[in-house]
């Protein structure tokens, strides 16, 4: 079994004992047990802000150089922690655990898992600790690390590299059908499909980072969520399963988005695409997109996560020079509030009512957007609270769903 | 060229920009150049503490995997720093410059250096940083640190790979006839054997490491020891020139000796082997070895560094129980206080010349112990500062010496 635990479970010495003796538990239930954990606490944070007062633009392979020892020094630590209580355990840096990456150095995608020194070590009986969030080029034999999400994602390649399941403990005990601390009568839901949770992770929902889902969903390997803190059953998110699903299984929001409106661009073919293609290069992650066209000129409005924003305002610029001027407004003053459901797509009512439901508070609609198990509003930031409360009653998820 | 600097002269980031400077200009000399560095400031007791927090016996390998951090950490700031001077420079873990060591984790000796991506990347015209302090064992093909003087001799052993010369860049300008915060006018010296070197460096002098003088000298190694914050020519540590050296170079002197008596060991042949074979076993430096038989029983004095005395303890009663009882003390108000010199060896005088000089202040000799270039008296820590002025004026070495 592969365990991941994020930085601040490891945040001090007393949580990595604690950490230690999670993974010592499993080990002598007669698992098999790799572990995997992020830097500690704010490490990675103080690291950036070094390499930042060092350089105003530090150069990525040595970004990387620098990043990958926060995760390296919370695996030893662990393992440490892990041999005063008894057991064996052995730490590996990306590169000793096989983590093959390509070379897009900060971010960079695991190719291949050669898990062969990992396999030998839990084949001697250890406790096998593997540094998250980095990995190593073949092309440069240079160190890379993950981006963003990273550790989750050493996690669940881990397990799909060995066969394994995957438990990803935070400081939430599992996935719920709202956040418990805008709904108390939030309910934590048992399983939740790949494809329930790719949405919910796109639309605001943290317990999991949309790339460590995609992994799962793509090498079929089942993660479990769970509580740092507790022995509770948290979620597991799997394959779903078509027979028995409830139409709308979660409302989830996100209040870190920026939406983007562009106007005055030139209606000619191709002109979205070369926009979205410069957003893109940028690595920024799109996400609802609408365009009109009026009088000849195209409207566009799309939104990006907080973090994203300079990066998409340069690549305007950018396209700005290349295209021809146009208008560019940005709305901080906006939130997401999403229905998340399996079962949507064949009760094609739910997204009326639930216009219907947030019309009734006196909530105006900036944008929407729709997948086959997803509905998403834009609506003022504000209002947030109040849309999330409303759905979740109107669609009675605090209540246990009834197989139909 | 290898340049080493330590960890104070990289302890903030305005420190790592000037450092990343000093190669950028030997760069520019037209040098092919080899940096490495310590781990910034404190980091590594930093390091230290928070393992001993987490674990009250650290595992040594994983203790080896946490510490090598430090040096990776700083090599990678001072490789951005570079980029922003506009040369190009690539960081390189122990393991990546070729560093291999044996498998003794936390005080590994270096047993090759296979330098082929060092030398490509020089090759390419970049300045190539090595993390110091470590390397990796082929047989466990785990991490493994120096221990004490661990990035000195990794700069020493990169400049025998290389055939290149050493510059050790610290605090201090070079290595002089005394300590000048003792002696106000001491003076620099242009050049000192390694043989003196040697000697220097195990009675106290703090510029280079005992470790590195010898692996400087089995290797033909130039060494420049000199400053970090000037131009000025600092001291060539070099083989000897046998025609012409002066009587005397230098006192040194050394206030961290901790004197141990034993007394009522039994006189048999083999016993004072057996305890030196613990002491030695448990990694500690013994210095002056005194030994003398009185009624039957031997009475032995040894003087140990300060850090290696809880060791020393250790061993000592491990032999008392296999030996049967003595009784130990310890002494620790005593100091050092050493003249060294090649030409002394064919100068008997110099030891009379001293004990006078030394009486002459009314000060009590403890313990002495000579080689055929040093004499080392141990006398009160508190006399020390006296006895270098004294000994320093008595053999006129704020004069330049005239050759013979």
């Amino acid at each position: 079994m592969v365990m991941k635990f994020g930085g601040s479970s490891v945040a001090d010495p007393e949580k990595v004992r604690h950490v230690a003796a999670r993974f010592v538990d499993a080990r002598r239930r007669g698992l098999k047990v790799v572990g995997t954990v992020s830097a500690m606490g704010k490490t990675t944070d103080q690291l950036l802000a070094l390499a930042s007062d060092v350089s105003p633009t530090p150069h990525p392979r040595e970004l990387d150089m620098l990043l990958s020892t926060g995760e390296r020094i919370a695996c030893a630590l662990v393992a440490m922690a892990i041999h005063d209580l008894g057991e064996e355990a052995i730490s590996f840096t990306g590169s000793q655990a096989g983590i093959i990456t390509d070379a897009a150095y900060t971010r960079a995608k695991i190719r291949e898992i050669r898990a062969d020194r990992v396999l030998k070590a839990l084949d001697a009986g250890k406790i096998v600790l593997v540094a998250g969030f980095q990995g190593f080029s073949r092309d440069t034999m240079d160190v890379t690390t993950l981006g963003r999400g990273g550790t989750d994602a050493t996690a669940v390649a881990l397990a799909a590299a060995l066969g394994a399941a995957c438990e990803i403990y935070s400081d939430v005990p599992g996935v719920f059908t709202a956040d418990p601390r805008i709904v108390p009568d939030a309910r934590k839901l048992p399983i939740v499909s790949y494809e329930e949770m790719l949405e919910m992770s796109a639309s605001g929902a943290k317990v999991l980072m949309l790339r460590s889902v995609e992994l799962a969903r793509n090498h079929g390997v089942r993660v479990h969520a769970r509580s740092t803190f507790s022995d509770e059953e948290g979620t597991w998110i799997q394959e779903g399963d078509d027979m028995e699903h409830p139409i709308v299984s979660a409302v989830t929001h996100s209040e870190t988005d920026v939406v983007f409106t562009l106007t005055g661009i030139p209606d000619r073919p191709g002109v979205a695409a070369r926009i979205f293609d410069a957003v893109a290069g940028a690595q920024v992650n799109v996400d609802t997109i609408i365009q009109n066209v009026v009088h000849g000129k195209a409207e566009m409005s799309f939104s990006v996560p907080n973090e994203d924003v300079p990066a998409t305002r340069a690549a305007l610029v950018g396209t700005q020079e290349e295209l021809g001027s146009f208008d560019v407004e940005e709305n901080h003053d906006l939130g997401k509030v999403s229905l998340i459901g399996a079962g949507m797509r064949s009760h094609p009512g739910v997204a009326a009512k639930m216009f219907r439901t947030l019309a009734g508070l006196g909530i105006n609609l900036q944008m929407i957007s729709t997948s086959p198990i997803k509905i998403s509003c834009m609506i003022a930031r504000t209002e947030i609270p109040d849309a999330v409360r409303a759905l979740h009653g109107a669609f009675e998820l605090e209540r246990e769903p009834i197989a139909e």
